[in-house]
């Protein structure tokens, strides 16, 4: 009775401490379950999910969680706990000691427990677990007794203490030299006995080995292994909550954006054991193929064997058909376990379970991780299935992972001939395998041998356009997923691994090496731009099937694959307010676009049709120009190619909007930089290398990002505006006159605004060669003028310059490098640290950041609309393919995002998901 | 009858047409005056003041102003005028008549007009003027009568037909090379008649000329030459208002900031002569001498001429005291209208006056344009003449005038030495004579030697900066007023012209051209950095008064010169709001700032620290440190270095706060570019030339601006900033514990934060430091941590950095390059052009952006106060001395400016200006 009043009064303190009323810390599941599935957030996913499948009746070993309430208390209060807790931890155990019909520290029945951490969000193996706790060196008598096993139950001491000893009590290797202390002195044991195996070992070697453990803590803690069965959970629970701040876990949430706040539950539960014998067993499955998406059982067990085994893969699983035979009243059990948990939590379950004496037990379920093409397969058959809706399935398929129906493949068959060398990052995903070359040039000389290359650069250039395009993929030692190669490479649709830092590449010698190993000029490599790896050795690659009706080559009744994709891209289409438009330079670009289901042309960047073929000598002939006159006469060769680029264009949008950027780049970008190309250039235009060199010089700027470049061009040299507008109004007055069907209306877009006078300056020119274009091919077309919003100051100026524009397109690229006073180029350098140091949750060239740039993309939105009701706003930064940040802009209430061709299909189906998630 | 009737119908017509109030367009002057001074905004400049001399008695020929108000319709009606206006012109034309005694277009008695431009503000020289209209074949008679002198009437007809031909008919050259028309045909015609004066022409070689002009007229624009004189008046009236937007005027308004809609008036006066006889003469005067403010009568004068010739050159004129002698009842008068107008006008008077038949006449009176030292010598003398009060004074003198102050300047009596070769840019004001060099090396060893040298680069890096200090000037072909060049040069208060494009300078022969003048290394150069005139030859200097009061070298009683700088200050420093800091990097500058007024230190540039002596080798050592270890280890070496500096810097300051921003710039910018300094380098440090050049190109960054600088090296080199506040803090508590009398407090400046994170993660070590610092000193000091804003996002996430800033500083500078997406280094490219084109009023990197850096200045300072209450904020970029940009300051309600310590005196003074005009 004392007691009793004492602990009344404990908590009492508590609630007057902490909330006025009495907060529930423990949540019990087993034959009296209190908690769901629903209570996520305060059970963690594991807990509530042991619940969820005690309440609807599967069996799982009774047992109870502590709510991540108590972690935040934890790390609130300097690691204590709440003082009611004991309290409660002690009522629980007795409710599962009646059920059990087991006492928690009985010699004779002893009940043990599993200690694991459960977060909302699963994060595998980042904390810590504690097996088989309320073992002494008197319940270890029990244990041995009943299980009529002594070398097991020894077994399970030994394996409890090293645990207990190296998570609770710290004993762990001093430095990096040093061995796992547990792990030596088991070794030292094995010598001496002359035994190579642990399973070798005898019930009395384990008791040395124990005895040997316990001394080791000792030496090592000055404290003794406890005895006292509760202080052992006391100390278990604290060790869990502590290691959801330990730097793996850390790491891991800061990768996975998952809070810090959020906190893990603990979950103590009742030891079930598959390795007691061969009616044991233990295993993992999934309620479908989690790599395809196949609706089969799918899973391995191993007989005799603890959870730890099957993952460690010390003994080979066996696949989980073969339960059927081997305990086939089990294996039934499990069928239709797995057909309930399915039906119940309406989705793909990953579970583990544990049969012990031919019982089943349910340890833990959770909706199954999948690759992109099993969550889109899953999704949609579900909804045939009538498990779920259809918006309910396009929430679940990670937008992202359309792009694995996209991409091209390794042959998984022929993966055992390469060698992972290196790691970058995923810049341009599919799989590629070639020929390794070193310059734009040889890659180029390869490709028209047939060869298939693999273009390796520390950094790439616009120079080596031509080179890149020749290429299968690229791969660089430096840059991040905004460099000028992963740009290029998403644009074009090339694989891409770029700043794999580790590989050294020599341009003298030819050849490229990560440590000892040496790959040369013509070696092959392999890249899989979809992760980011870098392998020696050819691996043959597999186009999507996608990609293959896309263009015609397979009709779509026969591929499964493309109705999967098309049923998804329907679904979104339906939801999605945003539009999709496409980043596209060329016909082909366009064309694919179309197939991709981009509704318009945002962004077509001219500058890149200046360096096909023939025409970077006429653009250096432009720049090199010593008067407006001679300026005039290398323009007037880039008319006719530009005018017919847009032809072609025009022709492939049929009709739907396409926005023209002008001129953009610093004019020294298309110079040559090194001295052969310069001399060629010399001989080419009969000028002197001096005069190259020159020219070169005078254009070097120090920030060129910042320099003269965009509308500033335009308005050094209206002639080279004049040029290109003309071309684009010859050719929607050609496409309009030979067709009735396509009615073209260009946008015209001037780039890199601050200034309301630019854009002024710059339509002055557009509309007077409208109009003179109009008179003199006697025909009429609508056209559009707007601005890209790409420098802080034209989003705060935005109702002066919607004045004049008649559309807003944020070039998202340039407004985060001058909002963040960040060069893309350069951040490199510590951006990375940033993200280690959390400063930075994202990188925000990947994902727009909303705090800074979305503000002003807010802003500008806001003031273009209050100027110009009718402004058509729309993005055409890399952020246009990225869903998060199609989440934001379509809470911005944009009207359209514009991407490269290959993301449109992630572009839909994220605006979609945008739509449903209600912002 | 009938044509009143039409008249008043037309005047009806006009009135529902454009306004409800009949509009008064024409304001008289003479007998009946309806103008007044203070019109000038309808009557421009010189038609108020027409009206103001008229309205007090002064004898001003009678006549009448057109107003502004007709300009703006002019425009705004595509050239044409007020239907009344006409009308009214006629009508005041009959009054002046009337008075005269005199007709226009009378044959007996011709009443001659002159019609000329006025504009609010004075555009000397812009626009057209028409003189002697009224003269035509007939008219020529009466005038040629009435002053018994057939050949000065027949010149003036002659002249008339050449300016109406010109400027109202425009009869012109055809193109550059073509010659004036008709000065050619009197060039004929005086070799024809042999003469070689145009005084030699007679009155028959007048009529002849005029049948020419008459005849060159008709056949350029198929019209005679207008006999009727409303016609006449008509056609320049039409003419004067169309020269308000000649190109001429359109730049020289670019370039003061005068805007197009102001508008010209016009001004038709009647015609008096100073060129009918030696009774007549005419001049110009000041009330006070506008080149150093003494209260005398200054100006000058022509007997027999036309105001023409006076400013023409072709006769040198007389001193005005001259006049006394030879009419000194015309002096006399002169004299009395002097005095007269200044106590009226209250402001040093510039006026024009004629003496026809000895009567005076007055022709435009207008504030004289005056040297910044006379600016303030008047203005402090009419204060104690009781003329003007201490507030309007301070108004008066133009803040930017102080600095005629302060800097040294030419011996005038040697500038006939010199030969201007070239105009760049007035970036750091003063005068300068050297020897020229080409390299900084060179000017440090030709110092060392003991010889004056100027620095001549095509521009400067922070490597040049030792050979900077030793030199007299700069003079760079390349960058901007805020180029490093200039930056360096007005922060150490070196003389600077800077972007002298006309210079080519040949490193290789070591020497400079401009056209066929070569300067060679060695030979004399001098420089103007006040007006950026480049001279060749040397001239001596001469430093100012008040510099050499300041630096205690002349007592304070002993300088008129230093008195008045002192009273203009003492006024200023009573009615400014804003304090006003100063950017000083050593002890000396904080003395000369303190002597100059500062209030504080608003930047400390510690990087600045790192090029003396043999810090720069400690500073490249650390770089080039491989790990932290040996980064430790230079660091190490600088500490004690750093220490001693701030020592010296706290004691300067006597207590007054010290703001000191950690390291900023990109580490590559400390590290030799040149191969020769990289092998002694290699020498000195012992590491090999490769490393170098590796670790050169491994920080080579694209974009440096935007690049890994700021607080992104103290976040990536946690060392450097420990090793910065280790220094400032030791610093502090050494000053703390050796005077009780200086309450040190520093204020420890991050640089480039944009993300809460950044500031927190310097935060953090700073803290540990200071109470390190503490302990280990055993003293207690008092400091601040706060950022600097100079990036957009900074600006928009203000109220989270305000969480932890305790102040904010705006780094202006590059808050302008990021919010404008402008670099400073490269924006010469362009820029000028801009402002050609209006599309920038002012160089953003002069005066503040108000519209776009502007409005993030204001966002994050209402965003930091509502997070901060007490936030401290102050700018700390170049615009800090910049009197238009500290007006926005003001007004935005910002704590203090911090400016160069040569430019505090106008910081003091543009301070007080904006406090007194009400913001």
């Amino acid at each position: 009775m004392p007691v009793k009043s004492s602990k009344k009064k404990t908590v009492k303190k508590a609630v007057n401490k902490k909330s006025p009323k009495k907060v529930k810390y423990i949540y019990e599941f087993g034959k009296k379950t209190d908690g769901s599935a629903k209570m996520r957030a305060l059970l963690g996913g594991k807990g509530a999910n042991l619940a969820e499948m005690a309440r609807i009746g599967l069996p799982v070993p009774p047992g109870f969680t502590i709510t991540t309430g108590v972690c935040t208390y934890f790390y609130e209060n300097r690691r204590s706990f709440p003082k009611s807790l004991d309290g409660d931890v002690r009522k629980a155990i007795k409710a599962i000691e009646k059920q059990q019909g087991q006492k928690f520290g009985d010699k004779k029945n002893p009940l043990l427990f599993s200690v694991r951490s459960g977060a909302r969000d699963s994060m595998p193996g980042m904390m810590d677990t504690i097996l088989n706790l309320g073992l002494n060196d008197e319940t270890i008598k029990g244990l041995a007794e009943n299980t009529g096993n002594e070398r097991f139950a020894y077994d399970c001491y030994r394996r409890f203490i090293q645990m207990y000893g190296d998570v609770v009590m710290g004993v762990q290797p001093i430095d990096e030299e040093d061995h796992e202390p547990f792990d030596e002195i088991l070794d030292t044991l094995k010598k001496e006995n002359r035994v190579t195996e642990d399973t070798d070992l005898t019930a009395e070697h384990l008791k040395e080995l124990i005895k040997r453990y316990k001394k080791l803590i000792k030496s090592r803690t000055g404290k003794n292994f406890p005895q006292d069965v509760y202080r052992q959970l006391q100390g278990a629970i604290a060790a869990v909550f502590g290691s959801w701040n330990n730097d793996r876990a850390i790491v891991y949430r800061r990768k996975y954006n998952i809070p810090g706040e959020w906190g893990t539950a603990v979950n103590i539960q009742t030891m079930v054991f598959g390795n007691m014998g061969d009616d044991c067993a233990t295993g993992v499955a999934f309620t479908r193929d989690p790599a395809n998406g196949d609706k089969v059982f799918y899973g391995e067990y191993l007989i005799n064997a603890q959870g730890e085994d099957v993952v460690a893969g010390t003994r080979t699983p066996q696949s989980i058909e073969k339960l059927k035979k081997a305990m086939p009243k089990a294996y039934l059990e499990l069928d239709k376990v797995r057909k309930r948990l399915e039906k119940h939590f309406k989705d793909m379950q990953d579970f583990e379970f544990t049969i012990q004496n031919k019982k089943l037990y349910m340890l833990q379920t959770r909706n199954g991780k999948r690759t992109g093409m099993a969550a889109v397969r899953i999704a949609v058959e579900m909804v045939k299935e009538k498990l779920i809706g259809r918006t309910e399935a396009l929430k679940r398929i990670p937008a992202d992972s359309i792009a694995s129906l996209l991409v091209p493949v390794f042959d998984p068959k022929e993966m055992h001939k390469a060698r992972c060398i290196a790691t970058g990052l995923p810049a341009g995903p599919g799989a590629a395998s070639g020929k390794v070359v070193f310059t734009a040039r040889k890659a180029e000389e390869m490709k028209r041998k047939g060869e298939r290359v693999i273009l390796c650069r520390v950094e790439t250039s616009p120079e080596d356009i031509r080179g890149m395009l020749a290429s299968e993929g690229i791969l660089t030692s430096r840059g991040g997923v905004s460099s000028h190669a992963a740009l290029v490479a998403r644009q074009m649709g090339i694989v891409c691994v770029c700043g794999a830092s580790d590989i050294k590449i020599n341009y003298a010698r030819k050849s490229l090496s990560v440590g000892k190993v040496t790959v040369k000029e013509g070696d092959h490599v392999s890249l899989d731009g979809t992760v980011g790896k870098v392998f020696t050795g050819h691996v043959h690659t597999v186009p999507s099937e996608v990609n293959q009706v896309l263009a015609g080559k397979i009709k779509p009744s026969k591929s499964p694959m493309y109705q999967l994709f098309n049923t998804v891209m329907q679904w979104a289409d339906k939801q999605r307010k945003l539009l999709i438009r496409t980043n596209a330079d060329t016909p082909q670009q366009a064309k694919m676009a179309i197939a991709m289901g981009a509704q318009g042309i945002g962004l077509c960047r001219t500058e890149h049709m200046f360096f096909e073929g023939d025409r970077i000598d006429f653009m250096r002939e432009m720049i090199l120009a010593e008067n407006e006159g001679e300026r005039q006469r290398a323009l007037k060769k880039l008319l006719p190619l530009q005018r017919k680029d847009f032809v072609g264009i025009f022709k492939a949008m049929g009709g739907l909007p396409v926005t023209v950027r002008l001129l953009d780049p610093p004019l020294h970008e298309f110079l040559p930089h090194d001295d052969a190309s310069r001399r060629a250039l010399a001989e080419t235009l009969n000028v002197s290398v001096e005069k190259i060199s020159e020219r070169v010089k005078s254009l070097h700027e120090e920030n060129p990002m910042l320099g003269h470049r965009g509308c500033r061009l335009g308005i050094s040299y209206p002639e080279i505006t004049r040029m290109q507008v003309t071309a684009i109004f010859e050719a929607a007055a050609q496409v309009a006159k030979s067709s009735k069907k396509i009615k073209v209306k260009p946008e015209i877009m001037v780039p890199l605004v601050g200034f309301m006078g630019e854009l002024k300056n710059q339509m002055a020119i557009i509309h007077e060669v409208a109009k003179s274009v109009m008179a003199q091919k006697k025909v009429k077309f609508d056209y559009m003028v707007g601005t890209m919003i790409e420098i802080p100051r034209a989003a705060l100026q935005a109702h002066e310059i919607a004045e004049d524009a008649e559309f807003f397109s944020f070039g998202t690229n340039d407004l985060t490098q001058t909002c963040l006073g960040m060069s893309r180029d350069d951040s490199g350098n510590f951006l990375p640290a940033y993200q280690e140091l959390d400063i930075v949750a994202n990188n925000p060239f990947a994902s727009i950041d909303e705090e800074g740039v979305g503000q002003l993309v807010e802003i500008a939105t806001q003031r273009g609309k209050r100027a110009r009701k009718k402004l058509k706003i729309g993005i055409c930064g890399e952020h246009g393919g990225d869903p998060l940040s199609i989440k934001f802009f379509h809470k911005t209430g944009l009207e359209y995002v514009s991407c490269s061709p290959n993301r449109v299909p992630i572009a839909r189906l994220a605006a979609a998901q945008a739509a449903l998630n209600g912002h």
